[in-house]
Order: structure tokens, then sequence, then C-alpha cells
């Protein structure tokens, strides 16, 4: 069968929801191979430390390090890369990352208590985490933007310490990440990559310390090893493949909504680009317009790849039920590309982030409009967030029972653990208020 | 060689630090054959829904159930339970459930915006998960507390639809936890139990819905079941053995501090009491009262065992080394119990909870002081939270470009895009300020 250049669907089909069901899946097992390497990895450097670490880099990225220290990137090297920008390029990076900064100093986390009549105090203290470890792919896929997404936030939150790791295959440095990494605020950059990385910031080694979470996206090692040592240390999120959903009236420009969609799938082929409108001469306007531009994208490989596979173009019966279907989906960006995109958006449960009108392309989004780029996958919106300062934060209970709060508070207390039957607590209770 | 009815270490001693570190190590390794067991579970449910739900429940809880309707608890039975309740105890649970709900009414997060000089609005819309499944152990582990402690932060949050599931084997049903689970605002209550519960929650079956997060605690296979579907559905931590860590400056009385020992070390063989203090005539009067209380003990055997093996006094050179241990240590519970406990807590960096004072015994915190008792254990304290209102919310980003914004952040978006070769991203930015 000739595979569609997008496909299509109509709600209002019998066989809407299985249909949408097998285009929305991807597999996402795990790879034997890739365990067993990762789990081989994660011992060696747990056990032999910085030796292993080294012996990995030599053999993975071609290093011709001979010792850790050549692994580290030093200050004057963070110099010179920052140095090496041309002045827009400069500029442009420390503009985004003003923004990005902005934005999330509104996410910050504060402590609270209260005080009760009898003089009992209870809150919560936050504090910041004290070493975190960040982690941003060498070679293709390494994206400077991805350094201040996850360092900033950091930064803000008043991390102790951001140590990035980022494999340099064949000691080849990428300027533009690690005058990312200046811009940001990152403390020490250390050309590891892989497991072996995660490994080394997960356990520490005599060179790196052990981090209390690691953070940024890798490829299946890195996604593996995270996976691996989360609970030794905190990560956030794996991601899964990258998903636009767009709703849209027909009152934005088909040639608009197409190249948005392009903007998703050219990612990489399991990318998914999804559009919902009632209006099926729209829906063919964007497929017309998407396939006179296609032609003229430099990854249009890529393009026709993850259209066909994965991306779709669905006839809604109306913009209410357009926001049922993108609840069903959770995606991870939504554009809301109508005339009354606000009140629309009301109606949205689960989404990752949410840009609301024509002028909102979701590709601001992911370089300086502020909000993170680093968002829910694969229907995880329905319980999770945008990475932020919050990551970067936590909670410690603050309870500070009075001597008057102990007499009211102590009885309660030592009825209900007699009633589980744990009797050390109850007394524990009770000489808070017994004379013994 | 005879075990020591408690440990004692001194930081000044040389070999400290191991021999703190291997105090602190338990085996968290997995069982081979209860991941095996639950591979399989999980598969059978998510192939054949209910049948294999009710199939796990006859054989695992000899349930004479013949269907699931059997085993979902009626309202009239809810109705029962509490009915069955004496004064005094309903009494008790309604306050304690007051003052949880009270204090996690205080940590629920708001939406947030703000908007630009150019008209863009930036913000993060907050939404309640819409189902959230709530796993509560059956037997001897049932604690109700935990009942109310997983349901009212959710019902705070307001989450949609709570569904407990809890196993009856026997199909003897706990009242007092099919009480406290109407006090808490639970909305449906299953008798089921297991891996079979996580796997209905976590992909769904006839009679019970997909939910979006899993809370609660659990045995092995419960545990081993929510580290599998983590992804499809979000989970709360998964706790290892409680622990306590005192700092006492001898202030208190021995007794006190003794039972607050005695009152961690009873949950079960694992369970960790740590005591901090500069005064070692204080710490041998613990000692001597923990010898003399513990023969009163109903717990005794549980108590000689996890003191023993993981019970720890420590002499610290002053109460600053002591914050040191316990920043290093990043304990569930902390209790400061000391003159200047709120000035000490300031050098905490990690702990679940900070008990401060000598009338703050950690028992206050696992019934009714307000505060929740599920918190982060074995040194996740350095990266995780309390469980709370928070874990029952997500954020979605907003991003609304005006026209007027579109024309600075475009061509920023633009140039950035180009830089890291994704065209599509930079042509949907450049639509919404060139002219085409």
């Amino acid at each position: 069968m000739k595979q569609p250049f997008i496909n299509r669907l109509n709600t209002q089909d019998h066989d809407f929801l299985p249909s949408l069901q097998t285009l929305l899946a991807f597999d996402a097992s795990e790879d034997k191979a890739i365990e067993e390497a990762v789990t081989h990895i994660l011992e060696a450097v747990k056990q032999r430390g910085d030796e292993a670490v080294l012996e990995f880099t030599q053999k993975f990225d071609r290093s011709q390090a001979t010792c850790m220290q050549d692994l580290e990137v030093t200050p004057a090297q963070m110099k010179r890369a920052l140095d090496s920008l041309d002045k827009t390029q400069r500029e442009d990076l420390e503009q985004a990352a003003d923004r990005i900064r902005r934005y999330h100093e509104k996410q910050k986390l504060t402590s609270w208590q209260y005080t009760e009549e009898d003089g009992t105090v209870l809150g919560q203290k936050v504090t910041p985490l004290d070493k975190v470890g960040l982690y941003v792919p060498g070679g293709k896929a390494a994206y400077p933007s991805s350094v201040m997404m996850n360092a900033i936030p950091a930064k803000v939150a008043g991390v102790g310490e951001i140590i990035m790791v980022s494999p340099t295959p064949n000691d080849q440095q990428n300027d533009l990440v690690l005058a990312c990494a200046a811009i940001s605020g990152v403390d020490r950059v250390i050309r590891i990559g892989g497991a072996q990385a995660i490994a080394a910031l997960a356990y520490g080694t005599e060179c790196i310390p052990q981090v209390d979470k690691i953070t940024g996206p890798g490829n299946a090692y890195v996604a593996s090893a995270k996976k691996r040592v989360f609970g030794t240390v905190g990560i956030d999120m794996v991601a899964g493949p990258s998903e636009i959903l767009i709703i849209c009236d027909g009152s934005t420009s088909a040639d608009w909504i197409a190249m948005d969609l392009f903007s998703q799938a050219e990612h990489d082929e399991l990318a998914q680009a999804i559009l919902l409108s009632p209006d099926e001469a729209f829906l063919d306007a964007v497929q017309a317009s998407m396939q006179r531009q296609i032609a003229n994208m430099p990854r249009e490989a890529i393009l026709r790849t993850s259209l066909s596979n994965r991306g779709i173009l669905i006839k809604v019966k109306d913009l209410d039920e357009a926001c049922d279907v993108a609840n069903r989906i959770a995606p991870e960006h939504l554009e809301i590309s109508t005339t009354n995109a606000s009140a629309l958006a009301e109606k949205i449960h689960h989404a990752g982030a949410l840009f609301l009108g024509a002028y909102s392309s979701e590709s601001f989004g992911d370089y300086c409009a502020g909000p993170n780029h680093t968002l829910p996958t694969a229907r995880t919106a329905r319980f999770s967030s945008p990475l932020g300062v919050y990551d970067f934060q936590k909670r410690s209970s603050i309870i500070q029972i009075s001597e008057q709060g102990a007499k009211t508070l102590g009885p309660l207390t030592a009825r209900l653990a007699y009633g589980e039957g744990l009797q050390a607590h109850a007394h524990s209770a009770e000489y808070r208020f017994k004379k013994v």
C-alpha cells in the first residue's frame, strides 16, 4: 500500500478512535543490548570511578585524553568560546537567556509557615538542590537552547553547583554549547557522555562529586542509564518523541499552520504533528500548502517520513470536540490558532504548553518566549509539568509543637497510634503531656 | 560476635564514615521471582482486563467474588463502616482529617500570568489531575492514617475522581480503613490489591478507568508494579525503610528521646533510628533508658532487631557537626530537640520533615499535626519532597504572542533556529512578522 503524504481522519468515522490510537502508538520497548551495555558501564564506574570513565571516553568518543583533567573544560576555554561568538549571536543568546530567566523567576517557590492559637508552628521550608548534573548531547543533537533551558532554572532556584557533562567525539568541542554554558551560569563542564557520564554524576568519582539530580536529554544509552540511577539521584522525565497538536478554526493562514506542523515534524522521524479543524476545506488547504512547501525544506526526507507515518489532519465536528480530542491526546505542544483562543484554553485539561492565537507559533517557545521547552511528552502531561525552577527545589515540613499544643494533640495522637497498634508512637506522644 | 543492643559511633573515630556507611546501607536489590510474577500479572491485566483481575483476586486473596461488581464497595457499605465507629473514634479521625486538610490547603498552587509591554502574555496554568488511584495495603499493614494522608491532598487539589484499591483477604473488610476513605472523600473503593490492582489502574479495564497517577504504599509486588507502569501513569515515590534522626543537646528527657527512637524502630526490622549528641553522658542515659523501657514494649522483638542492626547513637563534636552529619544522611524525619532548634534548622539542607523543640515528637507528624507523613526516605530528601497537594496538580505553560511581540521575538527566534539547523522552526517564526 502506498504511504499517504499525511494521514486524514474524521471523528465521525466509526473507526476513528482505534485509527487514532494506531497513529499515536510508538515502540517504547527496551533494547536488550543497550540494557546490558548500560548495566556493565554503570557497574564499572561505580567500582572503578575515574579510571573507568576515562577508558569508556577513550573508547566511545575516541578521545586522546590520558587523565580526567584533560576532559575538564578550563575557565580559559569557556571564555574563548564566549569570545568566539559574533556580536549578534552573543546578543541573541543573552536576550534569550534574559527572557528565560525573567519567566522562570516567577516559578520560584518560597518557604511558608503559620502559628496556631496555642503557639504550635507548622510550615514548609523550601531549599535549592545542592548539586545538579546537566547532560548535554554531543554531535548533531547538541542544541545550545537546551543548555539554557536546563541550566537557567537550576540557577534561578539557587542550586549550589551545576556540573555539565557533554561528550566531544574526537575531542571536537562545540563552542556554541560552551558559550551557552557560560551565559547560563554553569559551574563546571566535563567532556564526557553516555552512560559513563550519568554513572559518574550518580555515584561520584574522585574528580566528580555525586550530584542530587540529573536533567537533560540524551540518546537511548543515556535514557536507560538515567532510569537505572533514579532513586540514587533524582532525574527529570525520560522524554518520548516530540509532538504538536494544533486546533485551528480556519482563521489562520494555511501556510503558517503548514509550517508549524513542519516545525514539529522536522525534529526526527518519530515526531508527531496533528491538526484538528472543523473546516474540511481548511484541512485541504493546509495539506496542499505542505505539499507545495516541502520541496524547499532542507530536512524534506525527515518531514516526509514523520508526516506519512505519524502526521494526522483530523476533521472535527466543532471546536469543543477538538478540545475533547486534545485532552485525550494530552499533547506536549498545543497551538490554539482560533479567534477565541483564551476561551477554548479553559477547556483544555492536559497539555505541556499552550500557544494561544495566530501569532504564537510553537518555535517561539523553543527558543526565547521565556517558558521552558522541556515539556511532558507521550500523554504524560496528564500528570507532569514543564521543567521548571520547582524541579531544582525541594520542600521539608516544619513541625514545632508548643507545650500547650502537646496537651491537645498528644491525647489525639496517642489514641490514633494505639488504634494502629503502634505503642511506642503512643507513649512518645504521651510523654509530652503526662507527668512521668 | 555478640550483636550490640544499639550501635555506638564517634565522629572523631578514624573509621567513622565507613562505619556509618555500613550501618546506613540496606539491600535494595530486585527479587527475580517477584519481577517475573509482576511482569506476568501486568501483561495479563493489560490483555484481559477485569477477567484477569478477578482471577488473580480469587487466587491471591482467596475471594469468593464471581464478578467485579462483587469487589466494589457500595455506598451503603461505606456508610455502615462510618456508622460502626464509636463516637470518640469518629471525632478523632475527623479532627485529624480537618488538621491535615487545613495544612494542605496552604500548598495549593495557583495559575499565574503576566503581560509584557507589547501585549504578549506569558504564564502557567495549574490544573488538578483528572483521576487518581490510591493504593491501601490490606491486612496488618493497613494504616487508616495513610488513607487520609493520600486522599486529602488529592481532594484539596481538586482531583476529579479518587479510586481507592485495597485487598481484602478472605473478603474480610477493614471498617476503619473504609471509614477513613469516607471521611477523606474517596469516590470509589474496590477490593483488589497487589500488582493486579496497579495494572487495572494503570491500563484501565471494563470496570476501572485508567487513572493519571497512583499513590500509596504497598509490598514488594506493588512497588515493583508501580515502577513498571511509571510513564503510563505517574507514581509517588517508591519508599525505602523509614528513618528518624534526632539531634539533642541533652536538654530533653532521656526517656522522651528513647521513646522517640523506639517509635521509629517499632515500624519494622529495617527501620532506622539515629541519635546525635555532643553529650556522651546523655547518650549513655538514653541507652540506659531504652534498655530499661524495652521490656514493656509489645513490639520488643522488632525493636531489638532494628536497634541492634541499624540503630546508632553518635557522639558529635558539637551541634554544628551534628547538622553536617544530618545533611549527609538526609533523613526522612529529623527531630532537633535542643534549646535553639529554629536556629539549628537553618543549617539543615536535607530532611523530609523537621520536628523542632522538645515537644515535637515525630509521632505527632504521623497522625494529626497536619503535614503529610509520606516523606522521602533513603537520602532522597536531597531532591524530593513530602507528598503534597502539588503532587496532584500539574502545570501547563501559557504563551500568547501579540502581533507586536512577534515583530521582536520573530527575528530572534529565526536566527536561533537557523543556528541549530531547524529551518521549519525559523520559517514558522518568520511568517509571523514578514509579509509573505
